[in-house]
């Protein structure tokens, strides 16, 4: 894909301040008078925001390979009428998740072969890939504890026990580690303030403006 | 998988009579006291349903690989939750369309990769297939003249140009001819009672009760 724009993606498990740090990034590139665009995944498209109610509501827990099918349906959407564009205009594109997630929640957590899932990727975005991955790291027990402080008890992944929490926090550290090529890992667990100093510090130099 | 039932499927264009067809043979096995559940694509389920729903209701027209993933996530839904369930307590299940409608669809009519959409069938149901595949077949003329008579203008397929029709009939004529181990091709021209006649003999044959 021919584009000047770049596009930078936040992981990380549940607490880690994915959103708050993707807002700080983008604030920071505004001020510095660029083009952002700050979005999330899933949803920020039609029928990604369709998507988003499917999962919510759904009345029973859902088939993992079908709620994959859903996340990329998203995915797709958003990729080819927001993101793709986007980055042709030039744009900074922010995402607040992005594949990435699907190897963690539906491959690592799930039992989804993690194959498929980049089968999926594949016919998805072909061999696109993110510009710059921020990897963010806290330990299980403050993970826990911001979600706590935040009353995030309404979502299946907020719920999950101290096991999961690891899982997909050992999940993304091993991301960070297999996608170096495009990926950081920064640990958050001081305060906003200190870990956005990390991640502008790895922005400038991995991508610059 | 181990299953007692058999899994029988009706595929073919708009106006070939899948839906009449695919009734009469369920009631012909209900009156042979069978124990028989007739099912469609995509529905038949609850995120069938709320893909349908996004299907007819989205606001712009769809591309094509997120209209897939879509797609496969209701039929992954429906193979999970009713379909395998059914043919495990031995019912004859009848469903109009399955996965062929997707390489027509998708597929020939959209441009989407053949072999990605046999990939997208692997993860969803592995080797399983029909163990019958009904393929009904009428002239373009037949067809058109018949969705004219059912005032089938508000659907998407149903509007298609005549040239439409003629890569959808010769793609179900392929399909009959790749997937002969499971696949029989009719012709539906006839009135429902002889077409059935000459399902109903397929059906003997190839599955017998």
């Amino acid at each position: 894909m021919d584009v000047n724009g770049r596009f930078i993606t936040f992981e990380g498990g549940e607490g880690v301040g994915k959103s708050t740090q993707a807002k700080l990034l983008a604030e920071k590139l505004v001020t510095l008078k660029q083009k952002v665009n700050l979005t999330r995944e899933p949803g920020g498209c039609e029928i990604g925001e369709k998507v988003r109610e499917i999962l919510k509501s759904n009345s029973r827990s859902i088939d993992p390979i079908c709620e994959l099918f859903l996340l990329f349906a998203a995915r797709r959407d958003h990729f080819i009428n927001l993101i793709t564009p986007w980055l042709k205009e030039g744009y900074f594109v922010i995402c607040d998740r992005f594949y990435d997630s699907s190897l963690i929640y539906q491959g690592l957590l799930k039992n989804v072969s993690i194959e498929d899932i980049m089968k999926l990727k594949q016919i998805t975005i072909g061999n696109f890939d993110p510009d710059l991955t921020i990897v963010l790291d806290v330990s299980t027990d403050i993970s826990i504890q911001r979600l706590i402080t935040r009353h995030l008890v309404h979502d299946e992944y907020d719920q999950m026990s101290r096991q999961k929490h690891d899982i997909i926090r050992n999940g993304f550290q091993k991301i960070a580690d297999i996608f170096s090529f495009r990926s950081v890992l920064i640990n958050a667990e001081g305060s906003e303030k200190s870990v956005f100093k990390k991640i502008w510090k790895a922005f400038e130099k991995r991508i610059g403006i």
